[in-house]
């Protein structure tokens, strides 16, 4: 029996997130996800994962200056940054290679979670030809990110904001690239390995960590009245609407409760209303005229709508929401090397053979051409 | 159910590779080990695990000449690998982090698989303080790797001895690097980060891949007449002998026979056969201590001990077998990815949550300390 996706299998034991797809629940070490997200600091997160308990003032504290001192990036990295913004390479590629180099200096856990903002700052302004912004120590996680894109410190409701969704996003139970970060740390490996392994698999279309196709069909509708004919026409072409469904999640998202009240307390005091009013248009027509076409297949905004609208209002360009994705989920990838460390065994399936047998070697000469597959 | 190894889960069907434990086999597309490893060049071996079938006369020309076209490193990898050897990094560090980097000129197989010698020939030069050595399109894959670390053109009999290494180590069913080219492509990632993914689980000492310790435990019993007595101490002491055993394989691994034949050619016509004599008695002895003190579990020489004392008498250093390792796997992760993409199907199992529930928010003010775990 070979079983391809693994599907039903279950390959490891957690405390970190459990999604209970029926019910719409996610529960974040222990937190349901709308109680964690909107109350604690992206530091508090990270410790909570990595320890289990929220830390304490001291510990916090203590936590803050150490993310903070280890923000900035060897010259070698920021040297790769320029040439893969000189080719105009794609930021999560950049973002990969880019974190690969953090072992020049450190494969310290914290070191690791610091420098993915400084990485994905440095890149945007690089390939936008603005000089990078050298990180400051006396900013949070979040601010710190907002301060380095733009170059000026952030108001606090889009700190806010900013810390509400890499909350709510930390964490996922075994998706993809957090198995695969689980798998290399399986074989006695470091964390900059495992975390450079799970982004290339958050990189893949298939991994669902991709918000912006979502905005994209916002600004493609442009206003309100618009919606249903625009929306009308994709269903019956047979076209997905991005940010609607899910594969675990047979009702809403939770997720995606959380990032709209956010992203609603945004837009209100410091954003483009009429955008936020448009999205929320498109989403009360989608989700009806899903209802209309599939009935009973109950589909819902799921986390990639109001993500987008949420980084969109932040001032992130569409390339960088996967990116500022990975920002959040490196806390998470390295809470589940650590909890894979803790009770290791060597992640290896079997496969089953398919091919030939005894083939015997046939001399250059004497070869027929088969066609190249 | 938690399986947190995935024993005996079948996670994928292959063409590639078939690994007969209790018989002691191993079959790669449709040929004994043996039957390939003696005769196929390393084009060959890639070709035809790229597509099934040996090439013919043009299309291996055509490859080699793609190979060798591509074997050059952009300039912004070789900075990297200098502040790699600046600040003395593992080579298997080095070896991910400039394999990350092959994505800023192409993300094609065969570009991948002629940057590995490059790169780990250039680190190699640039670590002991010596200029870095151009790669010479008139070799082939393996002659020019040997050509590239000592500055002069190998024997043929030095040729063969790592062509059949190479053949030999190429492919070995679903082991943990494999499994994590697989789980990256199968999110739609590309070739770049399922490589550099499964270089970071092939890193770990639980993998498997680090013939080095083997070769230190012949030095360090340094003359045939100590075997027994230094083999001896080891066993009572409870250590493990490094180079026997093999977790699959119930009788003698197949590939240390054919490695076993390829050492002997190579030290027979070109080597040091005192380093040869010895490691002959010290297997010897090993295997008859090992059947002494553990009857009936028929420990045998595992592919490590004849891969150290093959690459050894190559003139490798021992922090490059693991790096040389890769520069013959790569092709077997890029033949997986392949056929993952043929059929794909997301890897993704499930996790069972353990942890708490229902927490509600405490302020920052009103914690109490937890240990730190």
């Amino acid at each position: 029996m070979v079983n391809s996706g693994l599907e039903g299998i279950v390959a490891a034991r957690t405390s970190l997130s459990h999604v209970d797809g029926e019910r719409g629940e996610l529960v974040i070490a222990g937190f349901p996800v709308d109680e964690l997200a909107q109350h604690a600091t992206f530091e508090e997160t990270t410790w909570l994962l990595w320890h289990g308990e929220l830390p304490s003032t001291r510990q916090l504290e203590a936590f803050h200056m150490q993310l903070a001192a280890e923000r900035s990036l060897p010259a070698a990295t920021v040297a790769l940054l320029n040439e893969c913004a000189r080719v105009s390479l794609d930021p999560m590629d950049a973002l990969r290679m880019a974190a690969g180099t953090i072992s020049i200096r450190s494969d310290d856990a914290s070191a690791i979670v610091a420098r993915f903002p400084t990485i994905i700052a440095t890149f945007s302004r690089l390939r936008r030809g603005a000089e990078p912004i050298a990180p400051r120590e006396d900013l949070g996680h979040a601010a710190n990110f907002l301060y380095m894109l733009a170059g000026e410190a952030p108001e606090p409701e889009q700190v806010r904001g900013l810390e509400t969704y890499l909350n709510t996003v930390v964490d996922h139970g075994l998706n993809a690239s957090t198995f695969t970060a689980r798998v290399i740390t399986s074989t006695g490996s470091d964390l900059v390995s495992a975390v450079v392994g799970a982004l290339g698999a958050l990189k893949g279309p298939l991994h669902g960590g991709a918000p912006g196709p979502a905005l994209d069909m916002v600004f493609e509708i442009g206003e309100a009245s618009r919606a249903e004919d625009v929306l009308r026409r994709k269903i019956e072409a047979g076209d997905k609407l991005m940010g609607f469904g899910h594969r675990v999640y047979k009702v809403r998202d939770p997720r995606a409760d959380v990032l709209a009240a956010a992203a609603e307390r945004m837009y209100t005091r410091a954003g483009d209303m009429s955008l936020y009013g448009l999205a929320r248009a498109v989403e009360a027509t989608a989700i009806r005229l899903l209802e209309e076409y599939k009935p009973g297949r109950r589909l819902q905004t799921n986390v990639e709508f109001y993500t987008a609208l949420l980084l969109h209002g932040l001032g992130l360009d569409t390339p960088l929401f996967t990116p500022t994705f990975a920002v959040s989920r490196v806390s998470g990838w390295i809470a589940h090397a650590f909890e894979q460390r803790s009770e290791n065994r060597i992640i290896r399936p079997q496969s089953e053979y398919s091919g030939p047998r005894d083939r015997k070697w046939v001399s250059l000469s004497n070869r027929v051409e088969a066609p190249a597959q």
